[in-house]
């Protein structure tokens, strides 16, 4: 078993920089087109078998040291009470979104045993069909980016109404958090009861927020998930893009391990983040789809920047793109084990 | 006349701060609404009457301290030899975007005085109409921001097609980025000939680089711009999004007034930038829809932030959003010109 990937979560000396990736399970395999093809989104995430099937696919193809739960960010908000759809390719919608204090008053409390069975089932399928091999990494959104879907309806570039209504009523925008991170915090208490052996938290699109917006509408949420989480003994990754001037504050809010996106040199990064908390990332998902060396050059900059610090965990700063070839994947997994790690154990 | 903006500019002494919008004419007018109903965007752009019109509007209403010429940034793309329109709502788009050095190729050097006479003729008319009240700002976007809709063909969340291009065929790459840079040099020196008083340059999706990145693919080119205005005595703004990780290069690569957004509290985006060089921002723009006592507590924030420097523009951190009230830019407008400068002149 490759236990690299737990060992950096908790900062312990590691022989190889671990390497996984976010949406390693996706459109760019060819095994998962095909699944694709006969089912929708939302049927792969809730029909446990197809869930770990697609779970399973790249820990095959790559030496990634982690398998992640094919699941989605938007899951949860379903059993509050939101119609939840992938529309065109991949693009979440909400149907009837959020936007007013009845329809927050409206949400339903959920129980994640009965109400996110599926992905529970999951979770038990894919440990045993791992056999110990890699860890399963389990997941969630953070209150602020699930409120934004549940508010824009979708993705948003300017999240206007999600920001019209966190101005214009806090009141209401703090209870809808507070109902977000109460499911939250039981959604990923329960993955871990089933089984996962790292929770990440996605806070996305946290970094549409100005700094002090961040600590008065985001942070206290996020924290509150962290802390209830701290009494589980499972690591924790808190992830986001565009945050460079929210990473002192994430790790504030907590995570044993900070996501950063590329938009920030790991070691700058790092140096915001502090000493006592892991740094995962931050390669740009872009150089998977350039030449060769390019790529593996991209990869050796952000390894350089991780040396000499416990707790490097090597990721892209954001989901795998579409249009990428596995051979690159491969190719990356490969130079990313082969790197030599000095200062890190 | 008020001649704050161009003190401003200039890191002169002013007597209030001063302050004008991106997007200051949009959709969040009725009056610009009535004529959209009747015209396209292109057509409004193209029409040198029409964006006389829509010019004005924001100076009858407001007491802005500057007019920002009606246009549009993809305007150049179109004698280069691209189909450009906007569909649906003002989304741009572009029919056969740039994917190939052949595509590149193939792209026309621009005649500013002759392929884009109406968009001069209408700064002409403007700058008549004005009479010395406010001055005009003109405005093209940056050859990195150009790039990405050439490439993508529009807007992206991922700008997967520009960084594969930029990744994989850096020569392609750099010759592409050298025609729009003589296209957006010769037509913002053209603008400037024809009458307006500053010229912004537009890198506005120049956040989804790295920082290297940055440095490596778009600030020769943007440097290039700004040396080639260097003898014109019109003062410059550069102005870009998700830039806190790039304000150091960017005002590397020139600018009288580096443009901020609201992901960077403004004193440290300043003490980024350094010495001697002035700063417009930096107020999230969706503040204009928060209740009045919110958006003012932003905008004294961001003042505060400024005082005791020379060279402060109050500005958003990117365009008004269309669902914006005008009575909510009015009191903007004269808190920010009520507000006392202290240590700034």
């Amino acid at each position: 078993m490759s236990d690299r990937f737990l060992r950096a979560c908790r900062r312990e000396p590691v022989d190889r920089t671990p390497v996984w990736f976010m949406r390693q399970a996706g459109r760019y395999m060819e095994e998962y087109r095909a699944l694709r093809r006969r089912y929708t989104l939302l049927e792969m995430c809730r029909t446990p078998e197809l869930a770990l099937e697609v779970t399973l696919q790249p820990v095959r193809r790559f030496a990634v040291d982690a398998a992640i739960l094919f699941s989605d960010l938007l899951l949860p908000l379903a059993p509050m009470g939101l119609r939840v759809d992938f529309v065109g390719g991949e693009g979440p919608s909400v149907e009837s979104p959020v936007r007013t204090e009845e329809d927050i008053d409206r949400l339903h409390a959920v129980e994640p045993r009965e109400d996110l069975a599926p992905v529970l089932e999951a979770i038990r399928l894919v440990r045993a069909e791992l056999g110990g091999r890699v860890p399963l990494v389990g997941f969630a959104g953070a209150p602020f980016t699930l409120a934004s879907y549940a508010i824009e309806g979708g993705h948003s570039s300017t999240f206007a109404h999600t920001k019209a209504l966190m101005y214009g009523n806090p009141a209401a925008w703090h209870r809808l958090c507070d109902k977000l991170a109460t499911v939250v915090g039981g959604f990923l208490a329960a993955q871990a009861e089933a089984g996962v052996q790292a929770l990440q938290l996605f806070d996305s699109w946290v970094g549409a927020l100005a700094p002090a917006d961040y600590r008065e509408f985001a942070l206290p949420h996020t924290r509150r998930i962290f802390e209830a989480l701290s009494s589980i003994d499972v690591p924790t990754i808190h992830f986001g893009t565009g945050t460079a001037t929210l990473l002192g504050d994430m790790r504030a809010a907590g995570g044993d391990v900070i996501g950063v996106d590329w938009r920030i040199p790991l070691d700058q990064a790092w140096a915001r983040i502090g000493d006592g908390c892991g740094a995962q990332g931050n390669l740009d998902p872009a150089l998977l789809l350039a030449p060769r060396q390019r790529l593996l050059d991209g990869a050796a900059d952000v390894l350089r920047r991780a040396a000499g610090r416990p707790g490097h965990i090597f990721n892209l700063g954001h989901g795998i793109l579409p249009a990428t070839r596995v051979e690159q994947v491969a190719a990356l997994v490969e130079f990313v084990h082969g790197y030599r790690v000095t200062g890190n154990g």
